[in-house]
């Protein structure tokens, strides 16, 4: 795959349209009595719009490949999700809904039980996101600063949480303390380059890991003890808004999709927490932005719980919020998936994607409706998520032609 | 296209799955009277399985290049062919099952006709295979040691034969002797760097050119010499079962595909000599292997041949044999060819090559059988080979997430 990055920088221009995104997350399914979720769901909105225009399947990273959120949807933003990779502490960091900033530092933590100063369980038996919440409380209170660097806990489920250092001089250039196998020691952190700042984190990391096992230790829960990994910065990544010309809005409920295209420099709306009141922000702000990201979160959630009636009844509804979309005739209209979640399978998936585009330019499909088998038939074929950026850009009239 | 190994390292996992992946080699065709010979066979099995599970084409390098055997090959097995070449020499000597291993240096070698110091025929008017033996028989006899280098020839059709040297110190680094154009003299091999096993390869290869030019004086047949190029040591490849963590056996009849196998690192199976043979081994070996590689040869000579009403016969004598391949269950069974070999082309061609995957997660494709059409209009698309591997381990469920 080419990074068509390269290419876009040269040719996008400013206009006037306006584009929707609308991302069902985990929209792909597999077939239950032959039908998947998709097919079984009365869509007729999403039907019309796909015998009328152009359908495909798009494949997030490559096939085969069952990609996380983060890189699903860097993939759909036309950022290559193999060259750009953001670390696992600031994607954490973002889904617990933590605020973070340019310089800030963050790790992925697991509370762990050690005996001997030997690690014999990672998860500590998986305590409850109540006990965890207990224990994150304290910490914030007893470990405030080391070094002048702040540190700022925050609970995750279970064993999990995060945390953020904040300060000057901090480099993600640092190693795991997280031994990832048990039987050994907590590691101590160490720099992976010759560098001062470098150096300075893994020291704060390390007096961090011995400062939290003494609060944990005097406290009356199985845990002793942390691990961090995938400690990493807010990325440099290229901002949306500037490489496509586009102003941007994110309207997503869940505090991951936020922090994601916040890293991407679109507008974020942070008071919105349905399916319907996404659709409101959309109406409202119409006026205001090129771009409209908008994300429903629990499509994927049923697909992820095995729950294949509610995940159909979830596209039901929003099938119901289309004709709200369409009313304010953005000039490009996209629906799709960051990836697929079967209800089968309970997790995310490789298979590639429903998509559908609406445009005044799009070729007419003729299928009989918006589905896995129908998209595979489509105009478009199977091609990389990666592109649709570039589709709906030239849909939208906002690139310029390449070479003379 | 990406090279796929480069995100699979991270995320391959083990499993105790079992993966089929049966070559029926250049299965795809072109039509005669409106069918392909896989069109025209009767193929109740494999079209049972296709209208089930997950059909589309797959392209062995790129749209419009027709692949040997070797690029084909290393494609099906995840390997970037255009990344990943392997020499011509060590490729035919493969072919010709000449046993070979690291240290050792091939080459593939042309008998030819000179006249005051040129090639006039480089071909040597293409003998035939039984002069050539005798010439090779001959030429062991006479030329077994060059600088402590055991020199080993062995015979191909008509004026070709594969050269093995033996022993210490060997570099590829060197070049061809032949001109490749007649006209021209022998050439000198000369290093392609400034490295000592280079400059004495060169000087063997010279001398034993020269030798042969003598012995080859000596008899009364028309070559009096020989033309070397493609000269290859033992690539240095990632190892198959290693990388994708999977126990793999090789059941192949053709020298050329256990040869290129066992370069790969799988187990290969030596003493197999039909299509039936093939599966009673899958059938014993069924607990001891994860992944199985059975290649059906005649599927493609028969292509070759022109031989279109053979090619029906050979397809559905493999057909006849798929319930015995079922009828363990493996979690993962795949169909396809390396490339096609259209018996109307009498040669391998361009033209993408259809694919069946059975799992337990495909979706359903709802096509009428297996073929060069019905597969076109499949849930799978068009993808390139190089992906299938990465599918049947997503399938088989021997892959992480990408990514958080």
């Amino acid at each position: 795959m080419i990074d068509p990055l390269s290419i876009l920088q040269d040719i996008v221009k400013e206009g006037d349209t306006k584009i929707v995104l609308l991302i069902l997350d985990g929209l792909g399914g597999l077939p239950l009595k032959g039908k998947t979720a998709l097919e079984v769901a009365h869509t007729p909105n999403l039907d019309r719009l796909a015998s009328l225009n152009s359908v495909g399947l798009i494949d997030p990273v490559l096939p085969g490949i069952t990609p996380g959120s983060g890189p699903a949807h860097l993939s759909l933003f036309g950022y290559d999700p193999i060259k750009y990779q953001i670390g696992r502490g600031i994607l954490e960091a973002l889904g617990v809904g933590m605020e973070v900033e340019k310089g800030d530092l963050t790790a992925r933590g697991n509370f762990c039980v050690t005996k001997d100063n030997v690690v014999i369980d990672r998860r500590a038996g998986r305590i409850s996101t109540d006990i965890n919440k207990k224990l994150v409380l304290k910490l914030n209170e007893e470990i405030k600063e080391i070094d002048g660097i702040r540190i700022a806990f925050t609970s995750g489920k279970e064993h999990r949480f995060v945390i953020r250092f904040r300060g000057e001089g901090l480099s993600e250039q640092v190693t795991d303390t997280d031994p990832h196998i048990i039987n050994r020691g907590i590691l101590k952190s160490t720099s992976t380059i010759d560098d001062e700042s470098a150096q300075k984190t893994a020291n704060i990391i390390n007096r961090l890991t011995e400062e939290a096992s003494r609060v944990l230790k005097g406290l009356d829960e199985p845990p002793n003890g942390i691990l961090l990994r995938g400690i990493s910065g807010y990325p440099e990544i290229p901002q949306f808004p500037l490489i496509y010309r586009l102003k941007a809005l994110s309207i997503a409920t869940y505090p991951m999709y936020r922090g994601l295209t916040q890293l991407l420099g679109m507008d974020v709306v942070t008071d919105v927490h349905s399916n319907e009141e996404e659709i409101g922000i959309y109406e409202q702000s119409y006026n205001d932005y090129d771009y409209f990201y908008i994300h429903i979160k629990k499509v994927d959630s049923y697909g992820e719980d095995g729950n294949f009636d509610s995940k159909v009844k979830e596209i039901e509804e929003v099938d119901r919020l289309v004709p709200r979309i369409m009313k304010l005739s953005p000039d490009v209209f996209a629906v799709t998936g960051d990836h697929s979640t079967p209800a089968t399978y309970k997790a995310h998936s490789w298979h590639p994607v429903p998509l559908l585009i609406r445009s005044n330019w799009t070729r007419i499909s003729g299928v009989s409706g918006f589905s896995e088998s129908e998209c595979a038939k489509g105009d478009i074929g199977r091609i990389p998520a990666l592109y649709l950026t570039s589709l709906l850009l030239a849909h939208s009239e906002r690139l310029d032609k390449f070479g003379a």
